[in-house]
């Protein structure tokens, strides 16, 4: 990802400087290698830190060497974290901002890339040239520096959850002998739904309804279980959609069962 | 549904013979009410049985009053149901169709309604003139009669799965100050890219290939521990996570840590 942002911002002519713990990453970049994060730091009004994780970007910060400036801190990180390296940067005169990335490296730099910012807003506002390079679909979503990671977290939960059903779904469509190009197709076709179903939760949630006009969480305990019937049938593991079974029926023996599915997302 | 069935045809013109278990169901449709499912069978040389589940439909079917005539089945079923039903109407002289309606019933006979039948091709091409008043968004998916109800299935597995990810997701950005509409609008953002990623799991499954390119099974499970830190910090469920995690960990500890997510969907 590194390499990523640092093309998008030679691409769009903005000089960098980089580094790297491993040196020659940077092989073919139209960059500055410095000897040492603190180099990089110093090199620019705007320093932009990804890596692994947040104890690995917290151990390269140079509190020296970033005062003054400001930090935008893409590493992967959960909104208590953020919030910390916020603070920390508030005691040592360093301008903050979490920057989230919903894209793979490949797309860094092109409008499929969706980049998410909190933090003060005018720093954002002060970059917002330089970091559009990253990509132009950008949101700066609150000025608590944790609610870009809260926003990733919750995104995260919704894509990794809904893969996991997108690959057992190959799996049971496999043991049914439905090859994966035409089992893609129908999936495509049937996720197109999703976005209604997205705002209708949204707009139950907001007022506080769930009719179960359409199909009632008792309904869909039924087809949950004839999911699992087939499942079972093709000895394929179950504890996912088991899981997702197990929070109907807690709906459902709370008196829910009548109502929508999104009472789920009730508190 | 068997209402919205039965105005889809009536609204395309058809004569609609209709039985429903409980009378008066039928009150301001322009069609004729039997008196009894056999009544209502021997009416028409296409029948349409849409019950609760596939023991309902069962009970109902009377092979004197259907010999000779062809039934679609839309009633929710497995795909040995389907097979199992389509080797009894063999044995009564009855043509049978398993038919599939991947639609809420206001949107029946409308774009947004997909439909899928399979079992004998000539019986599909005979009735498709009918059937389209359903939905013309609509496939004959094979001979073997369990087929459409296998796609169902499959389609049914991905679909609750990923709205069980959707719903926690809502929870979650609950928890952290997220509103549902401004969540809804992210997400809605967020699923984009899945068409792109459903075709990337079906060509590496076609190749046997799982390159880790844009992100790895290792990756993937460092993020949902972020996830679930968060997730646990704010005290809500995890079931279904844990349980995506778990299948994580298990593709891990079989040595494909360094493989693509879509590895998980490979037997
Ligand atoms: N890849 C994606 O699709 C994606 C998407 C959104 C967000 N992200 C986030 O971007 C960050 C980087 O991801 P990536 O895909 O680039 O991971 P990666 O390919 O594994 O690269 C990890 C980077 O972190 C460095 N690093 C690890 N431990 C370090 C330490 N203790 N001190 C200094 N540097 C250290 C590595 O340096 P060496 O070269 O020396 O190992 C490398 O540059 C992660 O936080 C991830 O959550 C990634
Ligand atoms: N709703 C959807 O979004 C949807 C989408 C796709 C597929 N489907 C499938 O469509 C079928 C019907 O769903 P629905 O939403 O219409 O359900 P529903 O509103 O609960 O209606 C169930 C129907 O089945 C009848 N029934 C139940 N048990 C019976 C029995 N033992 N003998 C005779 N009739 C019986 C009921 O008659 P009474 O009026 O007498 O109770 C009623 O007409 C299900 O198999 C479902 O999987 C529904």
């Amino acid at each position: 990802m590194g390499r990523a942002l640092a093309t998008a911002l030679t691409t769009a002519g903005h000089d960098t400087t980089v580094w790297n713990r491993t040196p020659g990453k940077a092989t073919g970049l139209a960059v500055t290698v410095a000897d040492t994060a603190a180099e990089a730091s110093a090199a620019s009004p705007l320093v932009l830190v990804c890596v692994r994780d947040q104890s690995a970007a917290e151990a390269i910060l140079d509190a020296d060497a970033l005062r003054g400036r400001t930090l935008v801190n893409f590493t992967g990180n959960s909104p208590r974290q953020a919030r910390a390296l916020a603070s920390w940067a508030r005691d040592h005169d360093v301008t903050c901002l979490d920057g989230v990335i919903i894209a793979t490296p490949d797309i860094i730099g092109t409008p499929a890339a969706t980049l998410y910012y909190s933090g003060p807003h005018h720093a954002y506002q002060a970059h917002r040239p330089v970091l559009a390079a990253l990509g132009e679909n950008a949101d700066h979503v609150g000025t608590d520096p944790g609610r870009a990671a809260a926003l990733d977290t919750s995104l995260q939960d919704l894509l990794w959850t809904a893969l996991s059903g997108v690959v057992h779904a190959f799996t049971l469509a496999a043991a049914e002998d439905i090859a994966p190009d035409e089992f893609a197709a129908r999936a495509k076709n049937l996720i197109g739904i999703l976005p209604d179903m997205i705002d209708q939760i949204a707009e139950q949630l907001d007022t506080g309804h769930f009719p179960g006009d359409d199909t009632t969480m008792d309904s869909v305990g039924a087809v949950m279980d004839h999911i699992l019937d087939t499942v079972r049938f093709h000895d394929l593991d179950n504890g996912v959609l088991s899981a997702a079974r197990a929070d109907v029926r807690r709906a459902v023996d709370a008196g829910h069962g009548t109502a929508g599915y999104a009472r789920l997302a009730a508190r």
